[in-house]
């Protein structure tokens, strides 16, 4: 039977833009499935793990900027969206969320596929409705439509997120043969858009500002994750330029510029060198950063904090927030920029003196090593990531090698997902960007983020333009490079978790191509032919020691060190 | 460095018999995972996908019946562990879950692997409890340690359940090298014991009981899911042989027995025979039941429902329970073949007759098929599980194809996720109950179920005794066997999700013994050989095709009622 409450469904999301569906397979959840599958502009993917479905989804809707309908069953396969929803409230991705559920009555009452779902998700969904069980009277049709409306529009506001409709569904669930989706009724319903506002300074708080950033000198600014964008990027440069704050950025912010300190993860954590470098005043937008250490240098050394986000809640990651202010990034940048004073020149100096000795002695001992470590591959790959691209980075080592070296990666969008900062969806949200690009897109992965993941994979779409780049040292390195455990006895089974996989059998299974490395000169001979087009997605399975690695950066971070030592930086 | 409270933890729950835990790595939980690792008495193992780790535990749990400890670290890795509490919480099982957390004060600042862990699994769990996150007062040392004794009475009370402590965990995580767990203090710690009373009938219930009892003469007794009870089996029997009720049995039920109904799916639905089938009086304890047939057939014909449970919430799976009994089955049961009249002799024989005829018309049309169906295999490969062994039988169709053969299991211990009744942790309930066991474990799973959660396996430990029994039609085979989806264009796609993996790459990457069979001579002829011991797990794998087992199975209902039309049953 069709029920006219999810004809309403699909055609509100249709018109409002909403046209991208990952569905995974179930009984109860079939009318959703079907009036959106038929419905003429929703395009229907099926993805079968749960769990995956709702990265993949993710991976869409960050590109897309838009939420991405997500659907399942009843039961515990809704319970395994859990991971991807609190990424994406954490990373503010759009989200709308439908799971079947049993009606009210049958709660309980040992039936199968059958948990108490009414807010499942707790608090790491922006909403959460329920929808009515049928649609009789008009006014329970109203509410159908207008839950769905609202959903979206909560969804869609800053900060995005994800929202959730539990859909109670009674049988039968199918349409009979000669039924039809009345869409031609349904899409007159006007549906429901939100313009937003644009905050600007009036004058008082304006000369307020300028008054204030008159007595600071020593001003960092300190972009958090985000999407590229080109206004942001270009007033950074001029500030950068006319010295009016040091551009400190990581791999994530995608602000990383001539001009900015991109290797502070190697310096700021030295005591003898952080009170040349204290700020007075420190700027932030976005979300968040990946260094620790600047975050502890930050708590040691309290300065004034400003952070830019125009509205919701905001955090206080250097435990010294001190104000908010309301504006969208590109309106208060353009304000600094005319405002500020060019910051002291010793402290200028002391940091990009220190970045840029870095930077040289980095390349040149990566250039001169002999060893084939993660970095030594690094270094060879990213330059040949091709423009234009998106490059996933996983969690937890991918991430952070790519970061030590610096802003090798131009013209690409990096794509990690920080909100959580949990191995569990690298494969998926990489999959679900695939969907939305015929650019490159590079997956750089370690094997434990890898092999958790691997569903991400069970499925028929096509990914051509998929490159997947596995360091594979056979467990979980980072732990060996922390000191704690990598004392412990224990290091091995309960932290490293070494494991034997190779991804030559999963390529094999899924008919991707495979090549694998071991050492630089194959690493080079392939990269060219890796990057070629094809009809097949490939992997690039990069075989290091953990062990090996974790001397590597030992040394590295060692001759550094003794570099900037003797240099008096 | 060492926490005295983590101590006190692992101390308590050794001493509360509470000895294995299922460990998932991270550095946040490295202080909760070190203290049960040092302790001597408690058995560990890394499992590095917590979903699949969480299901270890539950296929664990289930088998010792006594709580499993789950230990994880913060942020997303918590929420995978949703899929497993769920089921655990509705098939009753015991479960201790430890998810390290970041103190208080830490979340939503934008660090890595934090998300809002306070009452993370909402209403899927018996209690949620949040760890001092410091015990330097000796008010908080008491807090942390009758928290863990808190939590363990309640996970082990009726009805068992999954609880969770949420441990904020402070840094530094690692003990230093000369650092050692002062366990022969904490083992001094008391523990907390509870001693559950046994209800009896007080005089007057039992009269009364035993009034009502005397005008009913149509009586079912269904057991639902639950674990064997050699004394509840025994009773049963004797109930059986006085015809003093219809005993009607499913295969997750683990009371089959000569002489109880189990082949009611194939007649129970059909309008003509129900009036004389329809009892005055329903009987039931355990938990669920497989059949839908039967379950819409009491809805529709409401009889007297009496459900014996000792405490806790009861459900209305018929929609007309009219009496709880306080009383454990091995109580109840007694009483009842005591006082209880005979049944009706024509209701006796209605049932008993007709339930025979399907299985002699079953098993004869099966022996004489030509077809090689998934109904066909199964009836080879049952007889041949070796006894005293366990089978844990996969959602959705596996557990339906074993039922639909009535009895043909004896000496096993059959286990399925019938709680939730989800795909997403079969595998690893079975790795788990393989953990606890050297006798054979049978795994009988489709395809999608299967892959689903593949991660079971992507570990170090030993599975020799575990038999992997796949039918893979290569997607949601129950799909094309409900009228609705069959009939669909979108089947294929989005219902029946068609793929196309073999388990043969597995197989190889795990390094599993491999079989696979597609025909009747080549399942004979490796039966022996598969069940033989062995060093390693094995996986047989036996290929079917979705659209000749859905004819078969329809063929064979339909021959079924010719059947029993043409005898007048």
């Amino acid at each position: 039977m069709i029920l006219p409450q999810l004809s309403h469904l699909a055609s509100i999301c249709a018109k409002s833009g909403i046209t991208q569906a990952i569905l995974s397979p179930g009984s109860r959840c079939a009318p959703i499935s079907l009036a959106l599958i038929r419905h003429p502009l929703v395009h229907c993917r099926t993805i079968p793990d749960e769990r995956s479905a709702a990265f993949i989804a993710l991976g869409m809707a960050q590109q897309l900027n838009k939420p991405v309908i997500l659907v399942c069953t009843s039961g515990s396969a809704a319970l395994n969206y859990g991971p991807a929803l609190a990424e994406a409230f954490y990373q503010q991705i759009p989200l709308l969320v439908l799971t079947a559920d049993r009606p009210a009555e049958w709660i309980d009452q040992w039936d199968g596929q059958t948990i108490r779902q009414d807010n499942l998700y707790g608090r790491h969904v922006k909403g959460s409705f329920t929808f009515p069980d049928e649609a009789g009277l008009p006014d329970k049709l109203w509410h159908a439509k207008r839950l769905v409306k609202e959903a979206l529009a909560l969804a869609k506001c800053f900060p995005m997120g994800p929202v959730h409709i539990n859909i109670p569904v009674r049988e039968p669930f199918y349409p009979e043969p000669n039924e039809n989706y009345a869409f031609e009724i349904t899409d007159l319903e006007p549906v429901l858009e939100v313009q937003a506002g644009s905050q600007i300074l009036g004058t008082d708080a304006e000369r307020k500002l300028r008054n204030q950033l008159s007595s600071f000198r020593r001003i960092l600014l300190i972009p958090g994750q985000q999407r590229p964008n080109p206004k942001i990027y270009a007033v950074l440069a001029d500030i950068v330029r006319e010295q009016k704050a040091i551009l400190v950025t990581d791999t994530i912010c995608n602000m990383s510029q001539e001009g900015s300190v991109a290797y502070h993860d190697f310096f700021i954590g030295d005591p003898a060198r952080q009170q040349e470098m204290a700020p007075d005043l420190v700027i932030s937008f976005g979300k968040s950063i990946l260094s620790k250490a600047l975050k502890q240098f930050l708590r040691k050394h309290p300065a004034a904090h400003w952070h830019i986000q125009p509205e919701g809640p905001v955090s206080d990651p250097y435990k010294n927030l001190s104000q908010i202010i309301r504006l969208q990034p590109e309106t208060f940048l353009p304000f600094f920029l005319a405002a500020a004073n060019p910051v002291d020149p010793l402290f200028e100096k002391r940091w990009m003196q220190t970045n840029e000795a870095v930077r040289n002695h980095l390349h040149r001992f990566l250039g001169e090593s002999k060893v084939f470590g993660e970095l030594q591959a690094l270094q060879q790959i990213l330059p040949k990531i091709p423009a234009h691209g998106k490059v996933h980075l996983a969690n937890s080592l991918a991430v952070r090698n790519v970061n030590f070296l610096g802003r090798p990666l131009r013209d690409v969008e990096i794509i990690s997902n920080r909100g959580t900062s949990g191995i569990d969806g690298s494969n998926s949200t990489a999959v679900g960007c695939t969907f939305t690009t015929k650019e490159t897109v590079s997956l750089i992965t370690g094997d434990m983020a890898f092999f958790y993941d691997r569903n991400a994979f069970w499925h028929q779409y096509q990914l051509a333009n998929l490159r997947v780049l596995l360091f594979n040292n056979q467990g979980g390195g980072i732990f060996r490079m922390i000191d704690g455990p990598a004392l412990l006895p224990e290091l091995e089974e309960y932290f490293e978790t070494r494991q034997k996989l190779t991804a030559e059998h999963l390529a094999a299974e899924l008919g991707f191509d495979y090549w694998c490395v071991a050492d630089l000169a194959s690493l080079q001979n392939c990269l060219e032919s890796f990057y070629q087009k094809s009809l097949k997605p490939k992997i690039l399975e990069i075989k290091t020691s953990s062990e090996s690695n974790t001397r590597n950066l030992k040394l590295l971070k060692e001759n550094i060190r003794r570099h900037l030592d003797s240099t008096n930086l």
